[in-house]
């Protein structure tokens, strides 16, 4: 009886603000992975290389050291000069700045903790990263996911149709998770004068900006100076565990997100903070190549059974289904022991499924040997 | 002009919850502390030792062995499990559950945001940690703060006085930061059992438990079993820079955080995970030893000058102003090579300061040296 009563309390103390959305799709697919041994994993999102080592010696001796005390909120100096060096160097603007957040998710949640208020509108493409939908209910702000299936193009018109007066923030990532669709630079382009000239806030989740195949990276700040850009060492280095990443904007949006930082995150991993001035000194060419390879040898497997649109970028590609549901299929796909993600895990569609190819080529070649043989019900 | 209407249209951007606190006085005090030369620092809230070097091991025998990507949502297991077994040992509450956050003001975030609503009050004892204000008013929430000057007690009546139909939530932390008090277990009691009585939520920040002097270190929880605890390794094993805490609870209220968890911090870093394993056989007791040892000497030291409740814990003592306001004195501080921190900075009062003794005994010589001259205006 009192346990009861004491079950009631503490159900009853939950915050609305955690009930507007739910983390149980992506749980079931990792709970039914769990009672697979071995299996050909082609669900993850990190790379399935290790940090090279010198960003390891960094970070070691940074920690043999004694660097393993707090860092300056908005990171230390010597990651700071050398990120601000480049973005300036790439964009020109006077008024960018840069901090250190820990991983781009961090960068995220300070993002729309410091620009979202209750009601506002967030627009972004559909499919989209898992996280994006809930941050933003988790911050009171309204999703608004504007489907871009089939080709995964980004869409003036499509952002004209879905603008109202509570649209406070576009939001895009390319390459994008989970498609690896890199963005064309005329879309985006478009995107940004349009965002620009309405004084929407504009917001580039670019943590895949090394991984791009066939052109090189572009970046909507370009073309939009009060553009937030978010990138990271996390998937160039597989630093993913080390949570740290990167913010630059303009600076009064800046120094919001270092006092939210401030009384949050408190500051980025210090030791990590250091690997990663390493970092940015590693040349990603070899295992970009690797990566090619590997989304070229996917894209030939797989082309004459399944429906896919190329892409350019990040380490993933984002099949249609060729039949059923996402869970029919994804439970057909575990039944013969391998592992992707039903596509409604990043959409309010169930119509196609990610695979990430961060895989031995050996586990690749067994993954495309398994789709195809269930590429019919 | 088109630099004017960018500006305009960015400082618009910035959301409500940012505008209800600021940071400037913290800022301030250590804009000052950068113009000094050497100065005796005693404003630092993080030990004065470094890692132990058994942890430090722990840490880089992770990132050697690959230890880099993400870590589940709730805590590499063996962490965990070392943990659950501490906590069942100490607690026995059938329904009590661990998961490892980044630091504890990941722990306090994610408390906060998983339960206060729009509204909400929480109850805290003044003067208190900086981020509880703050953090509060972020999330929406009302913060109550109950002044416990001049003897930092906890004193349930006073509680009693502060609840309303709004009150959510009781937020203690003993050892206290800034005042070192360790609170009467007595007192603990009373509002432990009136929190459950009324079904308040109790949170206890508890990151100062192991730097205890004169007593045991007590939880509320033991007389509450739906006391949220938040502890952590930043300040027993002067591990502040690497982000690694633990918060145990209810196991609803647990599950909810490990949600808001998957989607704003991700994971705490895993390399440091695998330290704080090894951290919790190491033996901090000739640490604590040395401590005792130096609050012992500012006491002696600064007695017959300062009105000081003596601390039992933490490692700081938070005497009164002999004189002036905060700025006047600590200004006349700075000017004597001293860092010291206003008492306004952790309080709705301006009538005392916070010394941390984190600090060499020769520097905590000089300190009280120059207080002592600085004792009358």
């Amino acid at each position: 009886m009192l346990g009861e009563q004491v079950a009631t309390q503490v159900d009853q103390w939950i915050a609305e603000r955690t009930k507007s959305f739910d983390s149980s799709g992506i749980r079931k697919v990792f709970s039914l992975a769990k009672k697979l041994k071995d299996p050909v994993n082609l669900s993850i999102g990190q790379p399935d290389f290790d940090v090279p080592d010198s960003v390891k010696a960094s970070l070691i001796d940074a920690v043999n050291s004694g660097k393993n005390g707090y860092a300056q909120t908005q990171g230390i100096a010597p990651l700071r000069s050398k990120l601000q060096a480049e973005i300036d160097a790439n964009f020109g603007h006077d008024d960018r700045e840069v901090f250190v957040c820990s991983g781009t998710s961090g960068g995220l949640v300070l993002t729309i903790m410091s620009i979202i208020n209750d009601g506002d509108e967030v627009i972004f493409f559909d499919p989209f990263f898992v996280m994006y939908d809930s941050l933003i209910q988790l911050m009171g702000g309204v999703p608004v996911p504007i489907s871009n299936y089939p080709d995964f193009r980004l869409d003036l018109e499509k952002v004209k149709a879905a603008v109202t007066d509570k649209t406070k923030m576009i939001l895009l990532n390319s390459p994008s998770n989970p498609t690896g669709i890199c963005a064309d630079p005329a879309d985006l382009k478009a995107i940004a004068e349009f965002a620009a000239e309405k004084g929407i806030c504009l917001v580039s989740d670019e943590i895949y900006s090394k991984f791009v195949y066939d052109h090189q990276h572009v970046s909507p700040a370009q073309w939009n100076p009060n553009t937030i850009v978010i990138d990271g060492f996390s998937k160039s280095y597989a630093m993913t565990g080390l949570r740290v990443a990167y913010v630059h904007g303009p600076a009064a949006l800046i120094n919001t997100m270092l006092k939210v930082q401030q009384y949050t995150f408190v500051c980025a991993p210090q030791p990590a903070q250091w690997a990663a001035v390493d970092a940015l000194d590693f040349d990603v060419t070899p295992l970009v190549d690797q990566y090619r390879a590997k989304r070229d040898m996917m894209i030939d497997g797989l082309k004459n059974d399944y429906e896919i649109a190329t892409p350019g970028g990040a380490f993933y590609i984002f099949p249609k289904l060729p039949w059923g549901t996402g869970e029919e299929f994804i439970a057909r796909a575990i039944e013969n022991n391998l592992l992707v993600i039903p596509g409604n895990i990043f959409s309010y569609s169930d119509t196609h499924f990610r695979i990430s190819y961060a895989a031995s080529e050996q586990k690749l070649e067994q993954g495309i040997e398994i789709l195809k043989r269930i590429a019919k019900p």
